[in-house]
């Protein structure tokens, strides 16, 4: 039977189906750290929408799951494919099949990276704003499937507020083309926007139009502020928010990670405990809005120093964009991604220092505090995840929680997860929400056992 | 067991169920002009979420359709409530909960007036975006339910945009709490999006979790511009999108409507032939934008003129805000919804002047031209829409839909447009989309016949 499903494929795909060791081994995993069991049948390397078709159509008839695969950048263990599974491949469908400036609309295909259609876009004027701190290495499609976030949400939205329409491959092949190519429609269910963040369970994602920006005019501006400890550096984030400035934005990095940076790129040792809000604007307002965010950072108790020049705010941000290799020289690390109320930044570390203790592990945290979403990094030896990280990791969402805040603000559910999805959802919603995902895929073949646990 | 159904829900709601005949006339219609066929069984008028569960309770074990209904103000049909149907109306459920401006997040009932929401929140420098030209008559819950767009919506977004989270009750009586209180949130799939523009057929929306915006500072500045045709102030329109200047609002009225806006206001009667453009820009850039918009619209060939103060530009706001009223002096209007890619608009206006001329109608046009949405206005004598109305109708919706559009903008479909749905949506994706919403509600008691046709 499995032989079968394989001989399928290559009699359909040819060479685009790719069964050798490496190929199906470098599939089991994504960024997050956890691999999948055993060993994937094939990986298919799509071309076009009918390559995508052809796949879920001998998937569907032979039951055999199918894995939608980006990058495989993703934190939640959503693209590993394992034992038995087919990883479908959008990588190689990167084509930007229309760009139009007067509507402010781009229709691209799914694996191309953000940061190539974003190059693209900037000779027209143009951007695409979602900008995780992976664009470089991430593709759109797969942006689209996670609902990715990134450092300038704050300000300019999420991929939820940046698409209009997706093209759709469901679980038995048929093509749907969700959504509008107008800045306004209401016509029946949003299912764009529910496929938005869906992880793959709802249908492969081949198309999307984006919504796009003008590129933002004139020069940005950067500070930075360290202050005594993290809770200070939290409350002076609440208070920007509060005072109404917008910061384009607006970076917390708290002493275990600012330190470990500083290490990595050998800059001098910051004040011990010290943590550091790393601040951007940006637009015609850019230094008055630099100047007033200085002062509320000023009167917070923070040691604020404005970049002087494009260098010295480039430094400034490459501390911040080496955080993921920083937290990789102290050992094997779990990214967690818990979002709270912004006027709850405080209360969340107080939480994660708690936490810190109680389970005697180090939790170095980086946050985007504009809009209260958290990334504590858990340490530790080893290449698997210890069960008292998962315990403190159980603690951390459950603390979240409390705060009304969420498990993932933006890496999605995935694999790891998935255990603690119906204590955020409520067990009706969560029932609710596996039906309507029966309904796009009534086999369930399309990246089970990812979001809800089987 | 018509009788049953109304003795159960006085047992157990007492004075909160309405049986007079002028209540439940009422209910047989919003604004579309569109009534429902027979009188309704009884209006139900909830003062808390228990009420409305109590409702759906009965409704369900009774096997009785229910309408939620806001302020009545829809212009579809949604909210018409018919022969054997329960009117659940939200409007007394009008208290807010909670407001943080630290958050930006205002948690209030479905049935507050969008108008007495924002009256609130003034004080505290905030406000809720979306304006519908109805803000003063319509309910939050009703702008949830509708998807509504506004004047100012290409700038600060539609409802879409503007809610984290609702509280639904479900046709069973169960309450799910779908969304999130943090800005950023992607744990399991977005069904607070799904209910957005949903129209009553998922459940019914007893409370959401908005998001505010701080109020713009600066005084706002206006200016007119009037054309020798329609298709020249539709081109100027794109021309002033494709410039990079994002208007706050950007109106356009074709020569039918400000004529007939001067008329009903007894101002001097425009140029014939002449539409107008309306413009108006906010913000700190508000003077050099108002400056830019006017060159590129002289640019494109109009009479352009600044307001000079505060009491000339709300002479303006005021031609534009008199439409409806105005409409009403030509006889009865079926107001239509389309929405075209901005670029366009001057397409549309030669499909709207062909099936004008191929009809026989008159069809006088006002357009929110900073999103590409435009409302035709199709005039005639006597209650019912003749049926060479709707068949012009049907002609505008194909025109629509060829340009890349969309049936409605901000309407939604109601009874008035479900038969053109499947257009749209295509057959796969609208059974797709019914299957979904019977996983809401099995029976499909939840304003049946409403967005599906039966
Ligand atoms: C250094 C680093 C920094 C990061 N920073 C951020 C950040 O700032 N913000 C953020 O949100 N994330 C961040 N991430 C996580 C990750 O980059 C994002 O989740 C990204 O959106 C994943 O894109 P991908 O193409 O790699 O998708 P993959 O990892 O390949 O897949 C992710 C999920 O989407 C599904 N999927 C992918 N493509 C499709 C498709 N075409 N159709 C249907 N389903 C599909 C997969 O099945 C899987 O469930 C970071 C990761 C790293 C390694
Ligand atoms: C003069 C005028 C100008 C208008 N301008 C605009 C405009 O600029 N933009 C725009 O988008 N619309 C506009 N409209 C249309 C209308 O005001 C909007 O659709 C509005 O959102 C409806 O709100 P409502 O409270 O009156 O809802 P209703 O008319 O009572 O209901 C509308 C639909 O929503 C459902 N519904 C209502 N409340 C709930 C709830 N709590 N839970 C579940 N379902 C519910 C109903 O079943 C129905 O399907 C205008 C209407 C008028 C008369």
């Amino acid at each position: 039977m499995t032989a079968d499903v394989v001989a399928q494929l290559v009699a359909e795909l040819g060479d685009r189906v790719d069964v050798t060791d490496a190929a199906r081994a470098a599939v089991r995993a994504d960024k997050s750290g956890h691999a999948a069991t055993g060993m994937p049948l094939a990986v298919v390397h799509a071309r076009d929408v009918a390559d995508v078709q052809t796949t879920l159509r001998i998937a569907s008839a032979t039951g055999t799951p199918v894995v939608p695969r980006g990058a495989g950048t993703g934190l939640a263990g959503g693209a590993n494919t394992g034992l038995g599974e087919i990883a479908l491949s959008l990588r190689a469908m990167d084509r930007i099949l229309s760009v139009s400036s007067d509507d402010l609309v781009a229709v691209v295909e799914p694996g191309i990276l953000n940061a190539d259609l974003n190059a693209a876009l900037a000779p027209h004027g143009l951007w695409w704003a979602p900008d995780p701190a992976s664009r470089d290495i991430s593709t759109v499609g797969g942006n689209i499937a996670t609902g990715a976030g990134g450092l300038l949400c704050a300000k300019y939205g999420v991929v939820r507020d940046a698409v209009l329409g997706v093209d759709l491959v469901l679980a038995d092949g048929r093509l749907l083309r969700l959504g509008h190519r107008t800045v306004k429609g209401v016509t029946g269910l949003d299912l764009t926007s529910l496929v938005i963040g869906s992880e793959g369970i709802l249908g492969v994602v081949v198309g999307a139009t984006l919504k796009l920006r003008r590129l933002v005019p004139g020069a940005t501006r950067t500070l930075a502020a360290t202050f005594a400890d993290v809770r200070d550096a939290a409350a002076a984030a609440s208070a920007v928010t509060a005072a109404g400035v917008q910061p384009a934005i607006m970076e917390l990095m708290d002493a275990a990670c600012l330190a470990a940076a500083h290490r990595l790129l050998e800059l001098p040792a910051p004040t011990p405990g010290a943590a550091q809000l790393t601040v951007q604007t940006d637009g015609p307002a850019a230094t008055v809005e630099a100047e007033t965010i200085a002062a509320v950072l000023t009167a917070a108790g923070g040691n604020v120093r404005v970049a002087a020049d494009d260098a010295e705010a480039e430094q400034l941000w490459t501390v911040r964009r080496s955080m993921h290799p920083a937290m990789e020289t102290l050992g094997t690390t779990l990214i967690e991604d818990v979002s709270v109320p912004r006027s709850a930044l405080p209360a969340m570390f107080d939480e994660i220092a708690r936490i810190e203790a109680a389970y005697g592990l180090p939790i170095p945290t980086v946050c985007h505090a504009g809009d209260g979403n958290l990334h504590p990094n858990f340490i530790f030896d080893g290449p698997d995840v210890p069960e008292v990280v998962w315990e403190a990791a159980e603690d951390l969402f459950r603390s979240a929680l409390r705060l009304g805040g969420t498990l993932t603000g933006e890496h999605g559910v995935g694999v790891l997860k998935r255990r603690w999805l119906a204590d955020e959802l409520g067990d009706d919603q969560w029932r609710l929400q596996r039906e309507i995902a029966r309904v796009f895929d009534p086999a369930g073949i399309l990246n089970p056992g990812k979001v809800f646990a089987p």
